[in-house]
């Protein structure tokens, strides 16, 4: 049972991977591996969000548009950036809403197509990205610090075994299940 | 940036690593192997999503629900059954309200205190829970088929070391950054 979330007695913490006892004998490895990768996840991506909000009142998918937005210099067309986030056309209208009135991003219209808008990070949303940038990678700098090289060396390699084995079943998904 | 979902040209999948290029140079190597990581568990939900759709018109939450209360053999009440999906207690009355009308889950007033509410699986929640958590597994040993039982392995203690980093790291949080 992958996504099932369970109160750590002492952190509060989801752990999924407490509940791999009763996973079906078959895939029981994979399971087991599946809710650990999960819990992982969990946790570090709980500690980001909270964070944010903590030290900079900011949410994650706040967070997420400015840096999808940094990376593109002249900016990003709504549609474009909507596939990109995979978040809906109306979410992401709505939240670029709000960040143009708390002056992260501006909004422009396309002086090649009128009905095409351009988002883009203003000075002011790319210092406070960075801002929080610099304090992320300081977050999971910590959050990873008693990893060894070795250990964070023999993780990605793990780790990149299975994006690829993952990957080729979603590519094959007549031969899935 | 951790979790900026990427468009794959190929199969239009998140794929948050690829943008890992402009991270900062101190914590290079955490950022990365986070963006590893939240890619993996990233493409394993979101699959697990679509097919629960696609095969068995459910939702994750719902599956989640149905999951937590298997274990539970007399039913779980509301606030314990909030806290442990860390859902709020008015989304999770939402979801279950849903599913007592889908004749998955009962919800009863316990004889000792009748303020207290009671869910629990009925035979119908307890069945279709059975067959869909094994789809489930199905589906996770064909995501992680081309995973040697030495890759698992090697991956299992990985990811524990990785956990146990970041637990020691969010119980000390005045160290962390």
């Amino acid at each position: 049972m992958p996504t099932l979330p369970d109160a750590d007695a002492k952190s509060g913490w989801i752990d999924a991977e407490t509940k791999v006892a009763e996973a079906p004998a078959d895939h029981g490895d994979e399971l087991r591996l599946w809710l650990r990768l999960l819990t992982c996840s969990t946790l570090v991506e709980t500690e980001v969000r909270r964070r944010l909000r903590e030290e900079f009142d900011f949410t994650l998918p706040r967070f997420d548009l400015l840096a999808q937005l940094e990376r593109a210099v002249d900016g990003m067309v709504l549609g474009a950036l909507s596939k990109r986030m995979m978040v809906s056309a109306g979410n992401l209208t709505a939240l670029v809403e709000r960040m143009v009135e708390s002056g992260h991003v501006s909004r422009t219209t396309s002086p090649a197509d009128r009905r095409v808008q351009i988002i883009a990070l203003t000075d002011h949303g790319r210092a406070a990205f960075r801002t929080m940038a610099d304090r992320h990678g300081d977050w999971i700098g910590s959050l990873f610090a008693d990893l060894s090289a070795q250990d964070r060396k023999a993780l990605m390699a793990g780790l990149a075994r299975l994006k690829g084995s993952v990957r080729r079943a979603l590519d094959a998904p007549s031969q899935t299940g």
